[in-house]
């Protein structure tokens, strides 16, 4: 019998992240007089060290010893082929899952939260601030944070924050600090509050307070850190795939699907862009980014220029979106209620490298409660929307006879997300996917926006 | 550099456990009338096969291929070097810690939970009742019942029902069903609220409700499981040590010091047993089962006959008790929370083999907050009585200037208990260590117990 389990030996953990920016080409961020932004315009609010990385077109990037060795507290993470659940299913096709929730903070989110923190820390940053939807990334961050001697301040959306009490009690266990928003603390918080003081919050607002937390300390010491949507961010989670490429080598694999969800996009990068620089040379594969049908950023709204924000303190980037004002419903995948996504992968998309799908919140926990009961993790919410996915392609294998091999990102456990189960399994849970008038009504913000050019990368 | 994890190859997983048995002198456990109970006696309770396990004095006993097969979901567990709490330390002992968080449910419970559902699966049993403290158990039962497409149904001792709602919701997820203990479902639940209606509960009224909710079971078709204490809990869980000892050799390590915490006993045993038959054998190192302060079994109470549940529906077991009416304050380590201890552990610590060790609450959070902050991990309130000390050994170590190697037992993580940290770090949680006049109040109902022998196995 095939081991279940495939374990990359220690010292074949990579030591370079791939670029997809070698690859692919791409739409420039724009000011607000709507010429291409320049870096030394977004150093108030990164370090200069990650804006060069950032903007670099270099295609593999040296991840930093001291980077590599926080990383091993948990990498290289298991390649797991998903026996059971492929026998639950009867299907011929051979499953394997990237499983991510391994960490300390239980998600891929560290990937990028450590190399975040070590550079701002060789810049001489003594305070990070950053937003969080579920608390992945806010837990990720105080724990990389922690490791580098960093004070870490995180704005939670507030539905996430009152939906998810242990968030607050992990980031503070590491360090952290964090408050709901939007938050009496910045302008953009009591705004968003002054204009609907019962708000769930939204990324966007608390992406808003960060920055504004970040671009206020006067001493210069204090600077902001995305968990998704920049390209810094998609190249920290590319060891995720490059790991599962040299994973499915060790058992003469090879993908015929990638699957992983897709809020800002950070998650399905890391799995699927090593694999998607095989099919912009040529290589034939299926990838598909999957997002919740109550927040269709890919699959119904636009690609344009927009900001990342609601405070609109981020540059124009080229992506698809639904408008940086909307308010996703309180859905439980706090970590894909986004209303952009990230250029590259948006990009990706304009081009037809990417085919994304959307799935409505009971269908994700069904396929979520399948698989716990087969192979025993317990998914995020945001990960069950890859799993729904999955389990329908592999029903698509046996129909069709194929015997398909499926990667799937396994981006989180849902160990801190019980509460939603609850709720599912009470039949509480109601699906909101949006409508086509929410549609054009989100997107009513972006008139006069510019228009991204449509490229080919291939 | 050395790896940080030492990974036991797929094929070299155990497929045998390690009985004790075969290597200590036992006192027998006695029925009502004070003669040694038989086999046949526990049959209404546990199935034949599992009492066969439970009297066998067989040295290895095979595991059998579908148990294997449930184990492979997480095991080989990793062995870890605690390199960044050992800097933090200043320490030159070198310490490893065993990682059985890495379970679905988190700790090392599932695996005796999947060979006991096995068992009972292979006896025709369609239903198991059982308690839980902490909530690890009861999680653990619900998931390795749901391979086997086995009826699981846990009663949770109150304090931690409310303590942790996360728990209830993950045994729902695996298909378990779970009500607070005492409840009114059974006579002993009933009797435990009428004399006070605001009990926290206790371990010792669980099970007397499991217990109860088995044997009343007309049909017969249902049996009680209990996570700990007994001979075949301690064997199952011996592959954690077995693994351990593998492992160590891989790097050409043996330990001068085993550290784990002791509830009833299991996570201990199973770290510790596999040494112990090596100290037994003339090997010279230290083994400490490290228990609450609150619930100090092996420190303080005397070795006697005693029940293992308040209504006294089990035999009188030889073992360290605080009394079978104890109830314990309610710590958060609720998983210590027993006013017994298992039999085998017990006679080791009378013979001296073992060193029993107990830990105030706060020591125990503050070295959980030491070793979430280096070595990334959050522990389980339980596993952070075996860090302290550990901490504690480290220290020692230094202060002695030896190159010790510690083994410490990390028997789960703390994702479910992140409302005691939180107390922790606003300062709520206070230190109820037992005062002699309670130890020796709680003591009382012991008068009139047969003694058992002072046996020597070396």
């Amino acid at each position: 019998m095939a081991a279940k389990h495939i374990i990359l030996p220690a010292d074949e953990m990579p030591r370079q992240w791939y670029n997809i920016l070698a690859d692919i080409k791409m739409n420039p961020p724009l000011g607000p007089d709507g010429n291409p932004i320049n870096p030394q315009d977004l150093a108030p609010v990164f370090p200069m060290n990650l804006i060069e990385q950032e903007v670099s077109t270099e295609r593999w990037i040296d991840i930093p010893e001291p980077v590599l060795d926080i990383l091993r507290i948990w990498r290289p993470s298991p390649l797991t082929r998903a026996t059971a659940l492929e026998k639950a299913l009867g299907t011929p096709a051979r499953i394997y899952y990237k499983n991510e929730s391994v960490s300390p903070p239980g998600s891929h989110k560290p990937n990028t939260a450590v190399p975040q923190a070590y550079y701002n820390k060789m810049f001489g940053i003594e305070r990070i601030t950053t937003e969080t939807g579920a608390g992945q990334w806010g837990s990720a961050l105080s724990f990389a944070c922690q490791q580098f001697g960093i004070e870490c301040k995180v704005f939670m959306v507030r539905v996430s924050f009152d939906q998810k009490p242990y968030r607050k009690a992990m980031m503070e266990t590491w360090g952290g600090r964090c408050v709901p928003s939007p938050s009496t603390e910045t302008k953009a918080g009591r705004d968003a509050l002054a204009k609907d003081p019962d708000t769930p919050g939204s990324l966007g607002t608390a992406i808003s307070e960060a920055i504004e937390a970040a671009i206020s300390d006067t001493t210069g010491k204090t600077r902001y850190a995305l968990g998704s949507v920049l390209n810094h961010v998609m190249l920290h989670q590319t060891i995720i795939g490059l790991e599962t490429k040299k994973q499915l080598a060790m058992v003469g694999e090879y993908p015929d699907v990638v699957i992983g969800c897709a809020g800002g996009g950070s998650n399905f990068a890391g799995l699927a862009f090593p694999f998607v620089c095989d099919k912009i040379n040529g290589k034939d594969l299926a990838i598909y980014p999957v997002e919740p049908a109550a927040c269709p950023t890919l699959t119904r709204s636009p690609f344009v220029y927009d900001h990342g924000d609601t405070a609109r303190y981020t540059p124009l980037l080229p992506m698809h979106s639904l408008g940086h004002d909307f308010v996703p419903p309180p859905i439980h995948a706090g970590g894909l209620r986004y209303h952009g996504m990230a250029p590259t992968v948006s990009q990706l998309v304009d081009e037809g490298i990417l085919e994304p799908r959307s799935v409505v919140q009971s269908k994700c926990y069904e396929a979520a409660l399948l698989w716990a009961r087969t192979e025993g993790f317990i998914p995020a919410p945001e990960t069950a929307h890859a799993i729904a996915l999955t389990v329908e392609e592999a029903k698509k294998a046996k129909e069709e006879g194929k015997e398909k091999v499926i990667v799937v990102g396994f981006s989180g456990h849902g160990l801190l997300d019980l509460g939603a189960y609850e709720k599912f399994l009470s039949g509480e849970l109601h699906d909101v996917p949006m409508t086509d008038a929410q549609v054009v009504d989100a997107g009513k913000i972006l008139a006069g926006h510019p228009t991204p050019q449509h490229l080919k990368s291939t």
